[in-house]
């Protein structure tokens, strides 16, 4: 189905500008809950924590996992900014506290940008109740562009799943281009649904659906500072999951947060072409990410896949170096479907077929290591001149 | 002094075009010493190890640590080639031991260009004795231009040391300019001296002088298949190393290969800059190091010192995710001796002034963990467009 976060019944969203982006571009989202909605949230592991996050971590422990709305800030990243920053952080959430007529630690508070930079506090102030006057049942679409930074196109997701006798839909949005790598969480992902989920419940499911869809991408390797999931369970649509459900439930969970860490990928600073890193034949299922991580975040490889060359020796040279169990001797290495190098020996012959097949924008590579039967999918994107104009000038 | 390989007595070099690489560039060199020379040698720790690699460990094993030769090919990895390639590695030995009427296990073998592609053995061998005629004790620059492949110059270093009595020299050449995080090794490093070492002592300064010098250097975070660093002591001087000279021994073996190894970095493929990552205040010196090549290869922090965009968040980003003990109130943030955030507050308005250090070349960027006293320094160097167009069409 169509739509993003305003998908589920019994939420609205907003995406105004605020003036906190030089540009003037939508800049400040909310989404709300028209009841107070089981919330859980996953967050970055960096140790370098933006306000927001600490903030957004202190309500959800604070509210028992409750919450109303969601305010969110591109333009800057509110992270690195000392007890101002916490500060800021915190009455964003009051101010939106105040237009809600709920509790502050109902409010969750995202933020996203330049670290290191002060919030314009008078133009979130203003914003906010500006933001608010615009909530509507069809304006996911508008939050889903005011949270975007370096993102070329904002990343929506939705769907529905019968359970329980009833239909239950499931919605999100996701933005991050640049700084990609998360670490438990992406950037910033919030997702919503109108199924009634017991706290518990919902938390596992978080965890579970993020697992192999916004930690399973990279763009660049490196880890923010304001990486964060949310996800608000409402119970508008009369259902309540429970064990018997939660299969399908988490399944739709994982679909939306698929699609969006697949959008982030696609979108990836500077990116051209999707792509799908499989690694088999690991010892363990931790050494085929690690493998598959390590070959998604290689430089040669993604320049190599940029400019359509089918360099083979990239990748087996990534699974040699990764610290993970490899036996060249068994290694495969596959471009596509064309097998490049097997039992030891190269297969260089067939190099033309795989640099036709590299012309193409949706890509799988794999790497065999002959090490035992453990897998690992990872998704990235290729490395171009642009990614690096994009990043040489991100200030100024 | 002036001079690499060949500023020690009683060796001679050269480099020759065998037609290996397609543009008729040098592509063979041969390094030898008038009398068998005390042998030592490092290797890459990529599990997907080269042919020449493997034949010069077995040499190195076999001889007792004793060779007369390097041979040294570029344009071709001999890598991922399978049995031929080991076959081709003993005979690029062999021919070479032929010339120079010695045991074939005092031959060591290195290669360096793409992976994956059969050594063109005709022009391998039509060259070796070619190379043996051109062998002049002047020739140690043409033996550095013969190794190299996407290098922008030639990599020399020689220094002289009192001791024992005498006078001894330290001589060396590299190449390399990507797929550069060695592991143990740089991608290719020759040193020869002129003192008389024995066995142990030269393998433990060899291992020492590397340590923080070629393994303290990325240019892209990527270790290649080929990676070796030999050492030839032939005694020409007369001087003997003993453990009472042997501090005085290694300190002019490091500041050889340091020279080589900044070399490696400044000559890093695109690189327009050399950056020195300072990381202090961690818990331990290996974390300290985790930290420093973080850091050093965070594609958003190469971006940045590329586009001279004092982006001082990325750093502390990078600090944050590197998996090491870290504390916000605490850490220290530098850019030159501009200090950006320290006592846990942003001091952002000093952005212009390390912009204007950024314009130059030489640069050092620090990060104070705020959570011990060990320290590490590594070199990099930054990101540019043209590192992505080398990269995406090395091949074609």
């Amino acid at each position: 189905m169509s739509g993003g976060v305003t998908a589920p019944r019994g939420f609205r969203a907003a995406g105004i500008s605020a003036g906190i982006k030089a540009n003037q571009g939508l800049d400040l989202a909310l989404i709300v809950s028209d009841t107070p909605a089981t919330a859980a949230g996953v967050f970055t592991l960096n140790k370098a924590q933006a306000a927001p996050v600490l903030v957004s971590k202190d309500h959800l422990s604070k509210s028992g996992g409750m919450a109303r709305a969601i305010v969110v800030n591109s333009g800057c990243a509110n992270a690195c900014t000392g007890p101002d920053g916490l500060q800021a952080a915190r009455q964003m959430a009051a101010d939106t506290a105040k237009v809600m007529n709920c509790p502050n630690e109902q409010v969750l508070v995202a933020s996203t940008g330049v670290i290191g930079v002060a919030l314009p506090m008078d133009k979130v102030h203003r914003g906010i109740p500006a933001a608010f006057n615009a909530l509507a049942p069809d304006q996911g679409a508008a939050a889903a562009r005011a949270i975007m930074t370096t993102d070329p196109f904002p990343k929506e997701s939705a769907t529905t799943i019968a359970v329980g006798g009833g239909t239950v839909a499931i919605g999100g949005i996701a933005k991050g281009s640049g700084m990609i790598e998360p670490m438990m969480a992406t950037m910033l992902g919030f997702v919503t649904t109108d199924a009634a989920v017991p706290k518990a419940l919902l938390d596992r499911a978080l965890r579970e659906a993020v697992d192999d869809t916004f930690n399973v991408i990279t763009v660049d390797g490196d880890s923010s500072t304001n990486d964060c999931v949310f996800v608000l369970a409402n119970g508008a649509s009369g259902v309540t999951i429970d064990e018997s459900s939660y299969g399908a439930f988490v399944k739709g969970m994982r679909d939306v947060c698929r699609e969006l860490a697949m959008g982030i990928v696609r979108g990836g600073e500077g990116a051209t072409k999707l792509v799908t890193v499989n690694v088999t034949g690991a010892a363990t299922a931790s050494e085929a990410r690690t493998c598959a991580k390590a070959i998604a975040n290689s430089l040669l490889v993604k320049t190599a896949i940029h400019g359509g060359d089918p360099n083979w020796g990239r990748l087996i040279a990534v699974a040699g170096r990764a610290g993970v169990a490899f036996d060249q001797s068994r290694a495969t290495v596959t471009i596509g479907d064309i097998v490049l190098f097997a039992d030891g020996a190269p297969h260089d012959d067939r190099a033309p077929r795989a640099a036709e097949y590299l012309k193409g924008t949706d890509l799988t590579v794999g790497v065999d290591l002959g090490a035992g039967s453990a897998s690992s999918t990872v998704w990235t994107c290729d490395l171009s001149a642009e990614y690096v104009r994009i990043n040489a000038d991100y200030r100024t």
